[in-house]
């Protein structure tokens, strides 16, 4: 086992553990973990549902829980423009805003200035941009954005980054990665300068009488816990740029690494070239997370390519969608064959949706814009998506080289 | 203990009891009763939480439970409208189709075409009428409107009734009164002769495993119980006329009895007047059903006047909107002031959200226009009106005589 990120600042002379990781099976490139975070342990490879604005849209925090969700992001593009992160620090951090008591990974707002914004201006300094919301102008940096995280307080953190577009030039690519290199020491600096500002511990009461009475089996973090940092990498689809992108990321040094820039438009067979020739050279022992992936087939792929961490919108916008994932393909709910269909969704499925609503109630509560039909179909395509993960764990522990959706979905239980 | 509706058309010879309706307790006009519907027990008096299209909006089924719903009520213009009658019938009614193990009540549809139809053509024979999602035309008459209430299958059914607009002249409210009382021997006849065609016993395996598995305590029907039909006194704001239509609608013979037309616009003072003057000619052992009504205020006031049975869409619509019931007052959690707030909604309520979530994050989540402040300020409000229920019926046992909602709420749990 690894201990990250011992106290390089001297703040307090108590120990400044911020997360460990343990890995525990491994089956080829693929390796089962467990994430120790100051809200919780987290079993890898995980997959992160997406509460860009604190809310795992249409999903209260208790089922999620029944999910078994270990582990959830949030926006800090979206929580700083609204409720603020002021407001968010004042109520006990994310956790205590959301009242979440598991663990809780904040991206920087790098990738949502890059896609929500197309007015944005980028400078040494950062970038400015526009709020999506009424126009106003804001600018982000590698120390504000890391400022707003510790106030966010979520587990993870990332270090800012500019998301460099696809496709574009080499030369662009480069000066892309540099920059982004350059505020990756600026992030990793500011942070080691202000992590004690952490919100946790200053939870009001209310909060944490409720946090104790109902989640009991999550913990309140110890005194002296920090937040960890993640390095993202860069390069484009350069196999070169994101070997030498990693490595220099690596000599600043964090606890974790992602790699970011991929799922903008380019092929995916190309994605799949750059995350595998990228893991390459991203340390073994320290956690992997590929961002913004992907589909239940690119989830196993990835896990299975070494990859520990993925988050995406997919699950929880397409539900909203009527888009459902099963373990035998994708159906659309809104499809009127289903209008007279009394069975599950997904045989194979123990889902709370599964086992009690038949698929001809949920092209009824679509049909009818019943915002039931939001929450179930989120509730099952978030349970698809983790019930995922916990089978490619266990074949990965079982060292079945499982190396496809179906194939997981056909291997036998324990 | 009354048994009602005994086997009067001898289509079988099974005991062909629907519902029993035994009181308990009393104080003043006020009782405490208990009806014994197909689909489970429920205690009176009883709020019923409103689920137009087979959902109670924004919550899920195993939540309803949770809160402790014992009957709620379906609406059959819109569920005749979509997704049709024949449709709900092949999935085992209502309760197979929304996978409901509880009691259901239907209305007849006379109020929603009375509400949502400027258009709508009334004649001896019954409404022509448009559909508000389409325009097509459509004829409710009391035998399809019966038809169709059997083929929902819900617990009680209501017979099919003009509702009269308020206000009205004196020959008019005469005249729409005696067309409702023709309408509900006609009704009447039609239940009887057609009773036995109620879906039940025809749920499809998988709905039927489900139900085994998720709602133990809940029962499937015995073979032979039919469906309970309740009459509706009409009469407008003229308590002679209503109590005419009181005696005459008793004349006919049904299983319980409704008080429809209020709460169209008349003052409520006035409501208050005809529910009381009304409810002396309704007979003290069958139950008492007040349509469409009301605040908390309200339905505490009408509890204590002897009504057993509400329905309204007030707590589920005024939660979309932002509106939250307290034991303090109403809450409009959209506002500022809640920005920072991180108590709980209302300190005396037990409900899931109360015990969770702060008022901070209510007011984010409608603010920043997320699904989950539909599901939580439902989910609580609904609580609210159900404990109030809960409180009114402890009072009653208690003979306190508690006839506010404040005094309501200040009653000591036993």
């Amino acid at each position: 086992m690894l201990r990250l990120q011992l106290s390089p600042c001297g703040f307090d002379t108590i120990p400044t553990v911020s997360i460990e990781f343990k890995i525990e099976a491994r089956d080829g490139s693929a390796r089962c973990g467990r994430l120790s975070t100051p809200h919780g342990e987290v079993e890898t490879p995980v997959f992160m549902p997406v509460g860009t604005q604190a809310s795992v849209k249409a999903v209260p925090q208790d089922i999620l829980e029944e999910l078994g969700v270990q582990i959830l992001l949030g926006n800090t593009y979206h929580l700083y423009l609204r409720p603020g992160v002021q407001q968010v620090r004042r109520l006990g951090g994310l956790h205590g805003f959301m009242s979440w008591n598991g663990a809780i990974l904040t991206d920087s707002g790098g990738f949502q200035v890059f896609s929500l914004n197309e007015l944005r201006k980028v400078s040494e300094e950062g970038v400015t941009f526009r709020s999506h919301l009424d126009g106003s102008s804001h600018f982000f940096s590698p120390e504000n954005a890391t400022e707003a995280q510790i106030g966010l307080g979520a587990d993870i953190i990332m270090a800012f980054d500019e998301c460099t577009e696809y496709p574009a030039e080499p030369q662009r690519v480069r000066e892309s990665m540099e920059l982004t290199l350059r505020w990756a020491a600026r992030s990793k600096k500011y942070f080691e300068e202000h992590k004690h500002a952490v919100p946790w511990g200053k939870v009001s009461s209310f909060q944490f009488l409720v946090s104790s009475a109902q989640n009991t089996g999550n913990r309140k973090p110890e005194t002296g816990n920090y937040q960890a940092l993640f390095g993202i990498v860069q390069g484009g689809t350069d196999p070169r740029l994101r070997r030498e992108s990693a490595e220099r990321t690596i000599e600043i040094g964090f606890s974790g690494y992602a790699i970011g820039g991929l799922s903008v438009g380019e092929p995916r067979s190309l994605t799949r070239e750059i995350v595998e020739s990228t893991i390459e050279h991203l340390p073994t022992d320290r956690p992997r997370y590929l961002m913004g992936v992907g589909t239940p087939e690119e989830i196993v792929e990835y896990a299975n390519l070494g990859v520990d961490m993925m988050d995406c919108v997919l699950p929880t916008r397409a539900a909203r969608h009527g888009l459902l994932f099963t373990s035998e393909g994708k159906i659309s709910i809104k499809q009127a064959r289903y209008a007279d269909d009394a069975g599950p969704l997904d045989t194979n499925c123990a889902c709370s949706v599964c086992s009690r609503y038949s698929r001809a109630y949920l092209r009824h509560l679509y049909a009818a814009n019943e915002v039931l039909a939001q929450v179930l179909n989120t509730i099952h395509n978030l349970s698809f998506y983790l019930d995922t993960m916990r089978r490619v764990r266990h074949s990965i522990e079982l060292g079945r080289k499982t190396r496809s959706l179906s194939e997981v979905w056909s291997l036998r239980e324990r």
